[in-house]
């Protein structure tokens, strides 16, 4: 289980991977560097009155949108949603979108509904925004505003320092809504710093507890509110490299069904964060452990879950709504490990390639 | 296998929630004596312009607010958005909600936070209606109007009928406000007719497709636009009285990483049904065939998957929009149908009772 750089030019099972969760601190510092421009799409937002946020994107991308409704609900209390592109693009049903800004989220800027929903909502009146990581993609030109992810080219095809920066491109933009940026932009600096010490801490640490769920073939990830977001991307990096079938749940959800599958071989992983929705996923995690599920426990607020045989802490950010930046660095290094502990390369999922053409 | 109604006082595995399943013809019929009091919503939400509509709700509620994202949005073209309970009633952080519908879905009308969100969101100036099974509710007693879901009493902790009425409900709402309320209950009629047909077909056929799946552990149920409710809900009955790992998936979800976990073991239940969306369904079930996973078809277009293994086809119903109140029979039969034939009773899942009051 031991990791160390290659030095021959033999890949190693997950190195790629490995390498770009190592560069998300500076990934989120180059990020930073453009806090003007978001500054000004705020702006425009503000003065358009486009105050509904409709967000879309895929895989990823949606995950990281699922954090963009809390960072708008809490920081401008605008609301933002996870729009419908099938009702866009396929039954081409959009309602009129003045009042709406659309920001559209693609690490490769290629994904094609993704594109055409842009161009549509546009001509229908939406201030469109592509968020993506390749400022000369067909998104940055189909959309009014572009902003870069700047988290330098992602190989790997399960995202990592993509998903972290576009958490906090929409976390930068919603402080910029409600005149917060320099502020939040000084918490991320903060993150970014933490962020580093824990990745460097827990890839010695985590190989060592992933081994136990080697033959784990399903698994819950529960979080609430901002880190629902982390559980869906968490679920997603199990899926993708390590074949498990894991599925996000608000820490709610589980108690209305899900909670009658669980027996001991099946693991729930809870994502406990110290904030306001911290009593009702502990409820959950309750709950879990009574119905005889193992818990996994990560987040800020690790060492509340009682009955974990598995604890990953993470550090207290500066600001709550921080978190999700933090407590995604878990579940990424333990689907390394986990994968590379089942003899699986996560650097090479099944079936996947880095760009999405599906439609 | 065989199923008879029990004539002994010895309660048959799953007799109750077969009872159910075959009252759904009956429930939606008896929801359409109260089309007035939809209509006079819909009249109030028009004369307020409470045109954004924000609905709430757990488990099967929530999925039924899947399709309520596609009845808004396909006949007043209105936004419609699955909202979130954890900012207004954890975070307290809801936005100015004038302008705003809120639509609340409990069978029960007891769940604490869809109260408590009902509660904050008519204090925040949302026009607040309850849709749930009990007119006598604490939800019905918050909410500034009430529709009914008028299913009859629902024993099974697996929610059936009240599921097709709250589509029914949101239909038949979202038609008023689109002044289209008497063709679409002419809809919901025909539906009412054909589902009869239907499940008494299916309930003969299904335990012997569901049979050779008795020992799966794992599944994703892809469908898109109106369907994906129903890919929700059967994902939701297979977890509950089968204790099987179901992830609901967008089709287009699916290939931006989950399908990097298929293999034959792992079947995908894909809902083909003959809409706009249908194209990018069927590729999607190509792909998880070419990555080796099993596939189970259903809908109205179930024969144009190919390479399906168990193909389970629904009839047309007159009117596209109504196909998710047909297409969810099969997967309600064949969660009833798997949990016998793996030895559980889909009347008593593990750890769940019929109201839930978990926060």
């Amino acid at each position: 289980m031991a990791v160390a750089p290659s030095s021959s030019s033999e890949p190693v099972a997950g190195e790629r991977f490995l390498g770009e969760i190592r560069e998300q601190p500076d990934a989120l510092r180059s990020l930073l560097a453009y806090d003007a421009q978001f500054a000004l799409v705020a702006e425009t937002m503000r003065e358009r009155g486009a105050s509904l946020v409709r967000m879309v994107g895929h895989g990823s991308s949606d995950n990281a949108a699922s954090y963009g409704v809390y960072a708008f609900g809490l920081l401008p209390r605008w609301t933002a949603l996870r729009d419908s592109i099938t009702l866009t693009v396929y039954f081409k049903s959009g309602p009129d979108l003045s009042g709406s800004t659309v920001l559209a989220l693609s690490q490769s800027g290629q994904t094609p509904d993704v594109v055409e929903y842009v161009q549509r909502a546009r001509a229908a009146g939406a201030f469109t925004v592509a968020i993506t990581n390749d400022p000369s993609s067909e998104l940055a030109a189909a959309a009014e505003a572009m902003l870069p992810l700047a988290a330098g080219e992602e190989h790997a095809v399960a995202a990592t320092k993509t998903y972290v920066n576009q958490l906090a491109a929409l976390g930068l933009l919603a402080s910029h809504v409600a005149s917060r940026g320099a502020e939040f932009g000084e918490h991320l600096r903060a993150t970014a710093d933490r962020l580093s010490v824990l990745i460097h801490e827990l890839e010695t640490r985590i190989p060592a507890l992933a081994l136990p769920f080697a033959f784990v073939g399903r698994m819950f990830v529960i979080g609430r509110g901002p880190e629902y977001a982390t559980a869906r991307e968490i679920a997603l990096k199990l899926l993708e490299t390590c074949r498990v079938a894991a599925e996000p749940l608000t820490a709610t959800d589980l108690a209305h069904g899900p909670i009658a599958a669980l027996d001991s071989q099946f693991p729930v992983w809870t994502i406990a964060s110290d904030d306001e929705t911290l009593p009702a996923v502990l409820e959950a995690a309750e709950r879990a452990r009574a119905a005889g599920g193992t818990l996994v426990a990560s987040g800020t607020a690790a060492h509340q879950v009682e009955g974990a045989s598995c604890i990953v802490p993470v550090p207290a950010p500066t600001l709550p709504l921080c978190s999700p930046l933090l407590s995604v660095a878990p579940g990424q290094l333990f689907a390394w490990a986990l994968a590379r502990a089942k003899g699986l390369d996560p650097d090479r999922p099944n079936g996947l390639t880095k760009i999405t053409l599906a439609r």
